[in-house]
């Protein structure tokens, strides 16, 4: 390949989706291909910078609009310094969340709904990923996964409705994309989940193979 | 009035904006206006820390979009907690600067063109000011006023063209929104363009009383 791949990953709570995403990156590396993991918010300085002050503590009083620029920003920094070049450098680019994160956590979560996708599309300059993984757990699965199992008081159930949205919030996107989106059962063991991500993988792209020094 | 008035001040280097801009709040409060003074990029304490982001010198590798979402980050969180707010409340909100800067320098400027108004009308959600006075100055004599009469280097001519964009981008989006602009000859003596802007604004305010209490 002259031109490399950019594979996103992306999941709810108890997903297990950072556990894959390193497995994977271990599979790709192991196979001879040259990868760069990168996570988001975050991946370059700058972006780091606008990720501290996306979790800063004193900026409670935030607007669900500055909070979807800010993340934007991250990315176009993200995009252009280390995401573009790597996959116009023949890399598999594997990235820990992307442009769909903020669409379901911020779009259908914050209720900005299309304006978060129209945003994005200046923030990404039209290098969507190739290929995404989601990793599809009910919210149900996944808080056991997490060893949540508190008493159903209101926090609780609060909590529970938007892990049911970001859950179906993936979904649709995942419908609305097939060509791109690779939905992974992630309700099984870590090795069984490892392996239907790499046989998926596999799939999709039969005849790939690193690139020589 | 029950709603209040929302009021921005443009103009490029020179053009004696700063100065005009606080003339001009004294003049309202002397007329018993509740008269709220803020400046872009800040006005917010979310905003002022984008601000220093935006103006930290170990930025350097900073995209142009990446630039563009941070001051749209900073004007949405300016507008909803500040502008608003302080409008919806019955008070002039005097801005030094607004959209208009951003279309100027990051639109023409940059290069970013028509996104950078699209990403800005999200910022803004609606709420464009009811008048923006531009203060309209050539370049040469924004230099002048300056004392900036340096050699005619490389620089000095880069910085020349750099100025005449911005002069001449102003004018464009003064023609194509006649109706919001009040365009101010800046190139008077400091109390003549404060006279010009009072008789435009009571022009084209000539009823407006400052609320009761």
């Amino acid at each position: 390949m002259s031109k490399g791949l950019f594979i996103s990953f992306e999941g709810g709570d108890g997903s297990g989706k950072t556990t894959q995403f390193r497995l994977f990156a271990e599979y790709l590396r192991n196979r001879g291909f040259d990868v760069v993991t990168t996570r988001e918010p975050g991946g370059t300085r700058i972006s780091e910078k606008i990720r501290n002050l996306l979790l800063d503590p004193e900026c409670t009083e935030m607007a669900s609009t500055t909070e979807a620029f800010l993340f934007a920003a991250s990315r176009a920094q993200h995009v252009e310094e280390l995401i573009r070049p790597s996959v116009d450098a023949g890399k598999i680019v594997l990235c820990d969340r992307f442009v769909d994160s903020s669409i379901v956590y911020q779009g259908f979560g914050r209720g900005l709904g299309e304006s978060v996708k129209a945003i994005n599309d200046y923030a990404v300059a039209g290098l969507y990923p190739d290929a995404t993984f989601l990793l599809d757990i009910s919210p149900e699965e996944g808080r056991k996964r997490n060893g949540k199992t508190g008493k159903n008081d209101r926090l609780e159930k609060q909590s529970m409705e938007y892990h049911t949205m970001v859950f179906e919030g993936y979904r649709k996107l995942a419908a609305a994309e097939p060509d791109r989106f690779i939905v992974i059962d992630a309700s099984a063991g870590i090795d069984e989940v490892a392996e239907s991500i790499v046989k998926a993988f596999e799939q999709r792209y039969p005849d790939l193979k690193p690139q020589r020094k």
